[in-house]
C-alpha cells in the first residue's frame, strides 16, 4: 500500500483532484499487473499479512487508541466507537480471513464454462478481474483488510476511502498491506489508501470513471444514496434491510418460533434482523402467544395490527404505518396476520427491500412458490433471516450485500469482484 | 404491447412525467406477473408473434412505407434509410429470431449451483429476471422486436423507447406483440412503447429507478453518453469497437491475412470490424505487401506507421496521432510495426475500447498471454474479430454489446437479462 503521509487538509479543490487523480492513474497501471498475476503470489501476499497482523499487533492497537481517544474527545457514541474498536480478538479474526481467503481458489483466469460452434470455433467464458475498485466507507478499521485482501485476491487494484475517525488505524493496517504486496512482489500502488479526510475527496472520487470501474459504498443509507447520487461509473450499492419472515398454515410452529426469535433477537442491529413478522390467519390464535412470550421475555417490543396486537401480551402496541417498510435496528418488531401466502407476498412486494425474505412452512407447493416469488437477495425456507452472508452461504469474507440485481444481488465475495470475457479459439475461422 | 395512441407533443412536462410514471407503475406490475410465468405461456407469445409477423406483413410493411417516406421527406441520409427498412426478408428473420428465442432454454427459476453447508443449509443460486427494462434506441425496427422478445423470455416487463422516424413501425410491431401477449395470457403491459416523439421523455425515464431497474442505450456514442450521464439506475451500455488484430512472429500469414481482411472488409460499418493492425517487426517485410495489395484491392485505405508505410503500396498514406484508439466505420485501417507481444498488449491498453482483440500466432505461450492479457470482451485466437456477436458465439439473440465490466462484457443474450438470487433450502437452522 502507498500512504500519502501529508495530511490534506490545507489543499485546494484543484490540489486535491490532481492529488487524486494521480493514485487513480497508478491504481490503473497497477491494476493491470494484479490483473496478471499469478495465485502464488496474491496467496503470499495474503498469508504474509496474517503473519504481519499477528505480529505487529502493538503497533495497530496503538494507532487504533489513539482514534479512539480522539473520538472519545469528540463525543462519538457508543455504538460508534464499539464499530471503531480493534481488539487482539477483532485482530486474530482479520488475520484467520486472510489465510481463509488466501485457501480459496483463485477466481481468475478459470475458465467458467467452453462450447463448440459448428465452424469449430471453440468459445468459453473466463474469469477476470473488474479492474479498480473505489471502495468508500465509515468508520470500521476492519473493513480495510476485508476490502483489500477480497479485492487482492481477485485481481483487482483497489482504492480505499475509510471514514476520517479511523485514520490512524487504517494507515497502520495500510502499512502492513503495503509490506505485504511488496514482500510478494506486487506493486504497492494495488492498494492505496485516501488519507485526504475533506468530505470533497468522495465527491472527486465518484467522477473517476475513467480510473475506478466500480464503486462500493458501505455504510449508513445517506452515505450510500450520496454515492449513488454523484457516481459516473457501476455503484454496487447495499441499502436497507427490512426482512419479513412469513409463518404458514400448518407450519411447524416451535421450529418456527426459534426461527423468529434468532432472527429478531441474535443481533438486532445488523441488516439481516427480522423487522417484520408475518402469520397465516389460522395459526395466530395459537402461534402469537408464543411469540409474545418468548421475545417478549428477551426485551422485544412489538408494533402489531388489531388481530395480533390481543394476542402478543403487553409489549404489544398498535401498529402504525410507519411501522411497515422500515428497518428498525432494536428490538422492535412489527406484525401483521395475513388470509394468505398472497396476501403475504403483496405485503413483501410493497414494504420489503428485497434483502432476506424466508417462510416457515411444510407445504411443499407454497415453499417453492415463496422460493420462486419472493423478489430478495436471500429467500430461504425454515431458516433465519441472519444466514445472509457471505460467510454463512459459503463464499467466504464478503465486502457488502448488494440489494439492487444489476452484476451481483446478495453477498458479495470473491466472485463478485470479477466478471467474465468471451474467449475464442479459432484455427483461421472468418465470418461468412 | 398496450400502446397509447394519442401522440403527445402536446402535452406539458408534468403531464409527460405522469404518463411516463403511470406507463412504469404499470411495467413493474407486469414484471410481477411475468417473473412468475412458466416456460410454456411465454414460448406460446413468442411463437405466435412468429406467425402473425408473417400473416400480417402487409400491415407492417405499409406502416413502415409511411416512415419511410416521411423519413425521405424529411432528408434522412442512405445509410439511416437503410437501417429503417423493413423487408419480407427482414420479417421472416424476425420471426425465425422468435422462434429460436422460444426454443432457448428457460432460464428463470433454473438453478446455477447447489451447495450444502456444515449446519445442513442447502444454498443455491436461482435465476430470476431483473424487473422492468428500458430500451432507448434509434431508428431500427427490428430492435423493437429483438429486444422485446428477449425480455420477454427473461421474465421482464420492457419500457421501449425507438427512434421517432421508426414510430409508425414500431406501432404495427407493437400491436402484434399486444396480441401475442394476449394470447398467452401474459399482461399487456409487460411490453410498452413510449410513442411520445419528445426528447424530454428520455430525460424523465432516464430519472424513473423506482420502476426501471436497468437502461439500454443502443445507438451512437452521443446517445449511449446522455443516457449514461442523467440515468439514476445501472446502464447496460456499448460504446466504442476500436478493434485490433496482431500478427506474431511466425504467424501463418497466410491464414493471418484471410482473416485480417474478413475483420477488416466484410461488415466494415459494425463495431466488430478491425479497425487498427499491429504486426510484429520479424514478419513486417513478409505480411504487410500481401496486406496492401488484398486489402487495397477491396479498396482499404492504409493509415501507416513509418516502418510500414513503405510496404503497404501507394493506398498507404502516413498514420497520424488521431488514427490510433479511433473507429473509422469505413475501409480504412491503421497500421503499426511493434517490437514483440508486450508491445501489442501495451498499444491495445492504451487505445483499444474493450470491444474485440485477436492475435495471430502458432506460439502457444503467447496465445495463452494474449487471452489473458488483452483486456477486451472479446479476445480471440487465429478467427475474426467479426465473430463477437451474440449469434456467433453462441448465445443466441443479442440486446447489444457491452464494453463495461459490470454484470455483462461482451454480447447481451437472454441471460445477461437476468440475475441470481440466493435460495436457502432449511430445517429449522438458526444461526449461532
Amino acid at each position: 500500500m502507498s500512504v500519502r503521509p501529508e495530511h490534506a487538509s490545507a489543499l485546494s479543490h484543484d490540489e486535491l483532484k490532481t492529488r487524486l487523480h494521480t493514485m487513480g492513474r497508478e491504481a490503473r497501471e497497477a491494476s493491470r499487473i494484479m490483473a496478471a498475476a499469478g495465485p502464488a503470489a496474491k496467496a503470499n501476499a495474503l498469508e504474509t499479512l496474517a503473519l504481519l497482523l499477528q505480529e505487529r499487533r502493538e503497533e495497530i492497537l496503538a494507532a487504533n487508541a489513539e482514534d479512539l481517544a480522539a473520538a472519545r474527545d469528540a463525543g462519538l457514541d457508543a455504538p460508534r466507537l464499539d464499530r471503531l474498536t480493534l481488539t487482539d480478538n477483532t485482530l486474530k479474526e482479520m488475520a484467520e480471513a486472510c489465510r481463509f481467503v488466501a485457501s480459496l481458489p483463485d477466481p481468475v483466469g478459470a475458465m467458467d464454462s467452453q462450447w463448440q460452434r459448428p465452424n469449430g470455433l471453440l468459445v468459453g467464458r473466463m474469469r477476470i478481474p473488474l479492474g479498480v475498485v473505489g471502495m468508500i466507507y465509515e468508520a470500521r478499521p476492519n473493513v480495510t483488510v476485508d476490502a483489500s485482501i477480497l479485492c487482492l485476491k481477485a485481481g483487482n487494484a483497489v482504492l480505499l476511502r475509510g471514514g476520517s475517525e479511523a485514520l490512524r488505524s487504517n494507515l497502520a493496517l495500510g502499512r502492513l498491506l503495503g509490506e505485504s504486496l511488496a514482500k510478494a512482489g506486487l506493486p504497492a500502488a494495488a492498494v492505496q489508501l485516501i488519507d485526504v479526510t475533506d468530505r470533497a475527496a468522495v465527491g472527486i472520487l465518484c467522477k473517476m470513471d475513467e480510473f475506478v470501474d466500480v464503486l462500493i459504498p458501505r455504510g449508513g443509507e445517506s452515505l450510500v444514496r450520496a454515492v449513488t447520487a454523484q457516481a459516473t461509473m457501476p455503484v454496487l450499492k447495499h441499502f436497507m434491510g427490512v426482512c419479513h419472515a412469513f409463518v404458514d398454515e400448518g407450519a411447524d410452529l416451535s421450529q418456527a418460533l426459534d426461527i423468529v426469535f434468532n432472527s429478531k433477537v441474535q443481533r438486532p442491529g445488523v441488516c439481516n434482523a427480522l423487522e417484520c413478522l408475518l402469520v397465516h390467519r389460522a395459526e395466530a390464535d395459537g402461534f402469537l402467544p408464543m411469540v409474545g412470550e418468548k421475545l417478549g421475555r428477551a426485551g422485544v417490543e412489538f408494533r402489531a395490527c388489531p388481530v395480533s396486537l390481543p394476542l402478543l401480551g403487553e409489549k404489544a402496541v398498535p401498529l402504525s404505518k410507519d411501522d411497515l417498510g422500515r428497518e428498525f435496528h432494536d428490538l422492535i418488531l412489527a406484525v401483521r396476520v395475513v388470509n394468505d401466502l398472497d396476501e403475504a407476498l403483496t405485503h413483501i412486494a410493497r414494504y420489503g427491500s428485497h434483502h432476506t425474505e424466508v417462510i416457515c412452512t411444510r407445504d411443499h407447493v407454497r415453499a417453492m412458490r415463496f422460493l420462486r416469488e419472493a423478489d430478495a437477495s436471500m429467500v430461504g425456507v425454515n431458516a433465519s433471516t441472519r444466514f445472509n452472508d457471505g460467510g454463512q452461504l459459503g463464499l467466504g469474507a464478503e465486502i457488502g450485500i448488494s440489494t439492487s440485481k444489476l452484476h451481483a444481488y446478495g453477498p458479495m465475495g470473491v466472485r463478485e469482484l470479477t466478471t467474465t470475457k468471451f474467449v475464442v479459439f479459432g484455427q483461421g475461422q472468418v465470418r461468412v
